[in-house]
């Protein structure tokens, strides 16, 4: 059995420190395995008590009659190190450490975790700082969560792994409460050492579970949690991601703009996007989302057909719907005729959506038979039918109408009054049930999204790559830059390095080679010693070149008076006129290292206009990865060829950005810091042009 | 006795239409009032009973023994009109007509409603189709809706009016559940009479009513409106709107961009904001923002303490906050001393926040101690306390902890698992609860908005104008529009008009005085055919003024290809370059006109970087509301000297919004459209220029 089998279904516990006095937290564990009718064998370990309950208790983890499958630890972290101690010495696979005092809670703390992890050699820990784990399927709580104080638990297809104790405990009521049935609850607290990516992978082959909620709160080994995501999504097994910290800003000092302008969130994003995590933003769409998914429907299109008897709530739904991007079209001449046949003596006019039956049409017979006429309508991909305050005192009338109903295509409810009793039964039923017409939009869309994703065939394949020659650690020059660049294929502007602004013939014969790279170039100062050098007046464009020997005398002037150095070292480039300006850049992050597309110039900072990738571990991004970011980009209209201007060279964008990709992926560990800025795509055919360039590199 | 105070406060009511079938809709009237204890006098009408549950019944109208207060007519519309007329002839003051069948439902429909209205001369109408209204204060349901079908109403601060009656049930039995209490519900149908307006102006007059909520799913009369929000404003009772048809794209064709750019939702935005309706986008958020307000405390900070028995829900809240602009620091050295001398035999370390006090520290009176000291510290302007999971069983710990607890700092609180009846319990303590960590801080947020708000000075003024001299219908040239734009004190840029391309001389001598516009000019068509110069090459700029003669012949040549015509008319511009771009457009719409600023540009469509304001009906915009448009646009920094280039003039282009909109509210409706595009900002001291612009004027 693996650890996670002996926690999950134990026919042995023992309870190191169950306490005798119900007010008290150490007295819940055993008391929920007795609520909840646990049939296997308890061992209680207490030193000052025969028995609790009517359960014999034990004086020592020693003085057991035989090994247990699993042994919860409620003691307080003083004597938690010697019971682990002795229950590993005893041969028990997996033990639950409820006690705190560890990593949680400062330098003394992490030491104790360390040592209780080392006196547990072989045996697997959850915890410590566990709030336990609940087997909701074989109804076996090992927990100590208050949420646990009830008759009974509802078995279902919903998993949760939750960092946070309290939020399992909150989720177990709340599902409870809408008639969301769970499968596993797993708390993994410190993580010291089981962790979230070790229960996920138990989850995707627990037959039980359809979908697997995550209550996030950092992802200690990305390594590992890709791997399980990505597994997850082969499978075809939903994870809901709930990430808390949405709004810890990244804090990345960097040369270029790309640490600055992503923060860890949006690394967060990209992460789950590439694993096929579905996030969810809001705690309140959490369970929803969930429970929809759990369903197990595929939503193939977005025309919703709306059932409802009363109108006003049909409007809201309608508004929600359309802002996530679902259309709600009248029924086709022949749904049409089948409806009217259904109401005949009821309504004579049903030629609008939401389909409103109104009070006198709310009779089960036949909303049910509309509701088999909209599903069977090749015109609508889903159904969702409103329940009104007439309900209210009728509850039987809608779950008569819907109790039972089969469709390939998703059956949802909107409860325009407060009757949780109509959430419950109506989920219980199979009819997922919403109370927030904007939860019922954004889970309807979800589901849309994951049916898409699923859809698609989806293996990517590792390539190995053979080793880069070494470069010198630190920062490379603008030149040098862009000549890496051009090593992986993506072109820079043409340029002329002057070595010695000092050397006047070397000057002369620069400014006349600027001849061949234009009317007017652009003349910048070459330094590592300068990181903005455009704030102090190195960068000039549109310098005819017989002007460049006296423009470059008052650059390095106003340099000398601005940055206190003279530089020696200068650069003519070609100017770029045609170009549509963006930026690429690479991030270092330990969720993995990403790189970042942007709008160039004002743009990026002022609209935010950025979009990130992690990068593969081998190879380099796909062409339809870094065509989606393209997409992603709001400014995607100017490339696409804006009010009238040409197109510009998209697949040479695409090539540069997997390029670049490449590279980062080449250089790995050794690359600190990188960027192209700006890079100019230039129109169809004419391909790109790095024109600027940061690179930092390790030892 | 007004209408409305007839409508919600009646002695005697008649019931026209009341049924004897307990199933049918047209018997709930008489039940409810019965069932809520109506203690005036009821008159049931109807020929076919003598008596129903006991209240005797009267044949006809004509037969009643007195004229009541209100009657609500429940009879189909077929019946309907004849009782009206009997009714008013009877001297009844006003009616509610819950019979549906009129304008909502087509042109027949339409033409009742006025024979309706036409019948009731001087009664007034509640309806027709309305839900009818609750007065919760006293107990007095004038209403068919299912929602009624409970033992008792809670009575609170919280009034509505509902422009959906099925809204008004589902938010009245949801407002029950939360221990939300109301005041007054008023469905107002189809407002052939009484309508949104009307009832805003009662219940701003309301003792009982502390928070209005509006559902709206249009505003018809929006100058009542107008004037009813601010009343409300002025009075510091606070107008929540929520808006239905938020996906409704506007769909006003237009020669400008200004049509085009800005949809109907923004316009209820602006009509919102500018007379300080709050708006809440989510439905599930309106009861419980509507909560928070109606509790009348002020937020005057946005420094937020948290109390917390679980670590999980902490964080989960601490990011919501977070996400709407709130911190959360740590507790000071005292405040950190006194929490430690209540929690000295519990805790030893309260120096983050939230305030853990974990499981052991859930007693009541330390509790309610440690909620003191919060609210005490000068460093705090709210305290949010949590009850987790092991609340559920023991639901008197944080009772005690907060019942009654006063301050006149905001206290809230977050229900981490589902606990209906702590979440109905706080709330009826006045200690608003949320089951949604999102939910509360936008709630919060939204009360320290309207204390800051509320707290300015706020009146303005109208001012009369004088008359402007007639122009000519129709759309005016370019030269003509801005010649328009600078009567109003807004600069255009300089230009030489040729008025005859044919004649060489004139042409020459352009050339020769464009010389004073700068060494490079701008060269555009002149013509009111062409709406899109650029797009047939019309458009040229960076022109030597000695190459206008020939590039004026090459632009003919290309229009007369590319557009079907030959102009004779041009424009020789000075360029502008060291101007940021702007676009400044007039909209008209039944919710009044409005000015909308935008990023010029190609930023304008690919950013949505725009907003809006209606005009006040006389004078202009304020100089505060012209710096609060700037302030919005997500290109500010642009103006404001962005990565060290110069200053713009902002106040040139407060003077030149408030121009503009002094323009238009002069030219009122002779102003059909309008736009200065592009608009350049030049540095500090310079100005602005009008470059372009489009005017469209009426008969």
């Amino acid at each position: 059995m693996s650890a996670l089998e002996c926690l999950l279904n134990p026919k042995k516990i023992a309870i190191i420190g169950a306490s005798t006095n119900p007010l008290h937290a150490a007295s819940r564990p055993l008391a929920y395995l007795e609520q909840h009718g646990y049939r296997g064998t308890i061992y209680p370990v207490n030193p000052r008590a025969k028995s609790i309950n009517g359960t014999p208790c034990y004086p020592s983890v020693s003085a057991l009659p035989e090994t247990p499958d699993v042994a919860m630890v409620v003691l307080r972290h003083e004597y938690t190190l010697p019971a682990v101690r002795q229950l590993a010495e005893h041969g028990t696979p997996a033990a639950v450490i409820l006690s705190g005092g560890y990593a949680e809670s400062g330098t003394a703390g992490k030491a104790r975790q360390k040592a209780l992890v080392k006196a547990a050699g072989p045996m697997r820990l959850l915890g410590p700082n566990t709030v336990g784990l609940v087997n909701v399927t074989d109804n076996i709580p090992l927990s100590a969560s208050g949420a646990l104080a009830t008759d009974d638990l509802l078995a279902g297809g919903v998993s949760l792994v939750s960092q946070s104790g309290g939020i399992l405990g909150a989720l177990l009521s709340r599902a409870k409460a809408k008639g969301i049935g769970l499968a596993k609850l797993i708390g993994t607290g410190n993580e010291a050492d089981l962790g979230l990516t070790d229960c996920i992978e138990y989850l995707i082959d627990d037959p039980n579970t359809r979908v697997i909620i995550l209550y996030i709160e950092s992802i200690r080994n990305s390594t590992a949690f890709k791997k399980a995501a990505l597994r997850a999504a082969e499978k075809g097994k939903p994870l809901v991601a709930f990430k808390v910290g949405q709004t810890e800003a990244g804090k990345h000092a960097a040369a270029s703009h790309t640490g600055a302008l992503v923060g860890e969130d949006a690394l967060y994003d990209a992460l789950f996007r590439q694993t096929r995590v579905i996030r969810v933003k809001k705690f309140a769409e959490l369970l929803d989302t969930a429970g929809l998914l759990a369903s197990q429907h595929h939503l193939n299109g977005k025309k919703i057909a709306i059932l409802t008897s009363t109108g006003g709530a049909g409007a809201l739904v309608t508004d929600s719907l359309n802002l996530h991007g679902f259309t709600t079209p009248a029924p086709d001449p022949t749904t049409n005729t089948k409806l009217l046949k259904t109401y005949q003596n009821v309504l004579t006019e049903i030629d609008t959506n939401p389909i409103d039956v109104t009070l006198a049409g709310l009779k089960p017979k036949l909303l049910r038979e509309a509701a088999q006429t909209l599903l069977n309508s090749a015109d609508y991909d889903a159904l969702l039918t409103i329940v009104g305050s007439s309900s209210l005192q009728r509850p039987e009338l809608i779950n008569k109408a819907l109790n039972g109903i089969k469709h390939p295509k998703p059956v949802i409810a909107y409860i325009s009054p407060h009757a949780p009793h109509l959430v419950r039964t109506l989920n219980q039923q199979g009819i997922p049930s919403f109370t927030s017409p904007d939860t019922a939009a954004s889970a309807l869309r979800t589901l849309y999204d994951w049916t898409q994703w699923n859809a698609k065939q989806w293996q990517p394949k590792p390539t190995h790559t053979t080793p880069l020659p070494e470069y010198p650690a630190g920062q490379l020059d603008e030149q040098q830059a862009k000549q890496l660049f051009k090593r992986f294929g993506i072109q820079p502007v043409r340029e002329i390095k002057i070595t010695d602004v000092d050397n006047a013939a070397q000057v002369i014969q620069a400014a006349q080679a600027a001849q061949s790279l234009g009317n007017k170039v652009v003349v910048k100062v070459l330094s590592k010693q300068l990181l903005h050098k455009t704030e102090v007046g190195g960068v000039s464009i549109g310098i005819p070149p017989t002007e460049i020997p006296h423009h470059i005398k008052s650059m390095q002037t106003k340099i000398h008076r601005l940055a206190g150095f003279t530089p020696r070292q200068f650069l003519i480039q070609e100017m770029i006129e045609n170009g549509i300006e963006l930026i690429l850049g690479f991030r270092r992050d330990p969720l993995g290292n990403a790189i970042m597309l942007g709008s160039g110039g004002t743009a990026t900072e002022l609209f935010q206009d950025t979009t990130i990738r992690l990068l593969p571990e081998y190879g380099k991004l796909s062409d339809s990865a870094a065509r989606s970011m393209i997409y992603e980009l709001k400014s995607r209209p100017l490339l696409e060829g804006f009010r009238g201007r040409p197109k510009a060279d998209m697949n040479a964008l695409v090539q540069t950005i997997t390029a670049f990709s490449k590279m980062a992926v080449q250089l790995g560990d050794q690359l600190l810091n990188c960027e192209i800025n700006p890079l100019f795509v230039l129109p169809q055919g004419q391909g790109v042009r790095a024109a600027d360039g940061v690179v930092v590199l390790g030892g």
